[in-house]
């Protein structure tokens, strides 16, 4: 086990009803003028912005709003954002949405007191401390990103299409969030798949690793892999199940919390390959995993098997006796792709776009943001990479 | 799954060396004078309570001291650990310890900006909201209470050996922790043995419930349990081996920081039947639970079977094939039995306490502590309580 430090600062108030008290939480962590960013579509529809209105006049707290932040979140919206920040001087950002509203909410917590350009905090060109961020609460309504319960922030940046994630425990970490699994009832079904695809992919990026004694995290993360599994084969028949859709919406913030990490270095190729694909052809971000997940799963399991035989037996549940090492690595990728389809995911590529991609274009673009390597578990050089991107297709 | 509040901002700052980011970390969460609470022998023969000396004069902290804090903390030293804290003006209180110092460490915390008796805390005697306290952080040298991760601290009152515990987890849990593994390698097997019996029943007072659709922490409670228990038996031949401690020292946090608990009825009778055992007869706390979570299991067992059951297959491990309920009960039983004693733990009231118990006496201390009542799994009448006793025999 590695030292490590473990930061989970954030007051997660989860169940039924619970959005109510989104004024009393914001009041409690000091606010008194809110910026609330949103999707604005269907929390508008579904009242849930309503309630939070109210919620939010019912505690004595102002308000302004800034809607219409999009999937895979991206620059223009966070200059927006900071914009109104700044003029109405908001001293409280609530995120009323998803991954890419609670990112992008982020973002603009991080710029409003910065001088310079937020982005700056992005490509990392600037090696100023983090200033003064405004704090972050959070009404969730897609279990996916996990970005409710850790500190890290994706942003696109529209010229170039970078996409970047970053991460500043101190600074990001939402003060609270609040999860009634009753709102993720609403969903289309390919959201609530691409969330657990995403969600699923957090506790991979850590559970590949090659530290050792790792037992704590490690078997924390396949009784989480395991339930969600699970869960989300219930989802798939009765959607408005509320046990299962609280399962899977708990598990969503343990998945990224820093729990099932701790002590261990983690890998993240899969989801630097799959930014790519969602940068440059804006596909779900969960769809992109289930692509690219089983591909990396492929090639890694030639280069260093262990991990990929644990998860066979511990997480998928294959019964080793009689098989080889190839067959069980097989087997569990053959399982995953079984789950993934299941949930009417895609598991390639040409599925996934509609069209045949570029990988000329995809690996350039990666080297671009990330270098010549990439990667832990087995570190992977741009060949590799172009590789995945192929067994992919 | 019942609504829930997870709140668990503790900084835990885990590994090797970790006791010399002390003053940093102190700095970090606004100290300047500090008052370091600590047992004094142990912390001082080992060198640690001077490196932790030298970490905050490097940082350009003051300190004071108050050394002496014993087993089952009393009410004695609080109020004089809170004289210690008012005359000096201490403005952080850093524990250096196991669950004992730390308990005592929050009550001074607690007391020391209260104009009354802190003890009003503990009875329940005061409507008056917590006051300010003062931030606690934490060096941790026996991993067994969870302290450093709760909102938790147990106290007893000398006049009529009241020992109570409390739970204020706004204003208890410490800002950080330092967690060392390396640190409890020169504890006695003993002490390192209790630990290990104290984490594994704030895992059982969450796991025995009857709260339907908890997934979640079921599934990662058995996790922490079956690796708890795996680990000290790695630990009883090779107590030097830092894998091992490190897993158990993390394990005795995330078995007491609500992780285990989110979105269930808790029960706590094992607790409170013991803190009778421990309060009268000063006993070590997870010896007293070595004795009595067995006795009660089995007094449970007959009246409401469906968690042993679980226990005993996907805990203990016990193949189901072929028996009945009664017979895996009491398999599960013999089996954790049979771990206590491996660990050289007793298992039965008489060895633990070295006389014959005055079980009415328990009796009516309980009921006075507690009312006529104890626990959810089985609610336990005084006179079910006086059996349990007996079954501990």
């Amino acid at each position: 086990m590695e030292n490590f430090t473990f930061y989970s600062p954030t007051e997660f108030v989860f169940g039924r009803d619970t959005q109510h008290q989104a004024g009393e939480l914001v009041k409690r962590y000091g606010g008194t003028k809110v910026l609330i960013v949103s999707g604005g579509r269907s929390a508008e529809q579904s009242g849930l912005l309503n309630q939070i209105r109210a919620s939010l006049a019912e505690a004595g707290i102002a308000y302004v709003e800034q809607k219409g932040i999009r999937p895979n979140p991206t620059d223009d919206a966070v200059y927006e954002g900071i914009d109104i920040a700044r003029r109405e001087a908001a001293d409280f950002i609530l995120a009323v949405g998803g991954g890419s509203v609670i990112d992008s909410a982020k973002a603009v917590a991080l710029g409003t007191h910065y001088k310079g350009d937020f982005w700056d905090y992005y490509c990392g060109k600037t090696t100023v401390p983090v200033p003064e961020t405004l704090p972050v609460g959070v009404v969730l309504t897609i279990p996916a990103a996990g970005s409710e319960g850790s500190g890290n922030s994706v942003i696109t940046k529209l010229e170039g299409r970078h996409k970047i994630s970053v991460r500043y425990p101190m600074h990001l970490r939402p003060k609270f969030a609040v999860m009634n699994p009753e709102l993720t009832m609403s969903l289309p079904w390919f959201q609530t798949a691409c969330g657990i695809s995403d969600m699923l992919c957090h506790i991979f990026e850590r559970y590949f690793s090659n530290t050792q004694a790792t037992t704590v995290p490690d078997s924390i993360a396949e009784a989480i892999m395991r339930d969600v599994m699970k869960q989300a084969l219930i989802l798939m028949k009765d959607p408005d199940n509320y046990d299962a859709r609280a399962a899977v919406m708990w598990s969503s913030t343990l998945a990224h919390n820093g729990l099932c990490g701790t002590g261990k270095q983690e890998d993240w190729s899969s989801h630097r390959l799959e930014h790519e694909l969602s940068a440059w052809y804006d596909v779900a971000h969960g769809a992109g995993l289930s692509v690219m997940v089983p591909a990396w799963m492929e090639f890694v399991s030639h280069k260093n098997p262990a991990k990929v035989l644990t998860f066979a037996t511990n997480v998928m549940g294959i019964c080793p006796e009689g098989k080889t090492p190839e067959e069980l690595c097989r087997l569990a990728i053959e399982a995953l792709k079984g789950f993934y389809r299941s949930l009417q995911l895609p598991t390639d590529i040409r599925t996934l776009i509609g069209r045949e991609p570029d990988i000329d274009m995809l690996v350039d673009s990666l080297r671009g943001n990330m270098g010549d390597t990439l990667g832990f578990y087995v570190k992977l050089s741009m060949d590799d990479c172009r590789q995945i991107y192929t067994l992919a297709l």
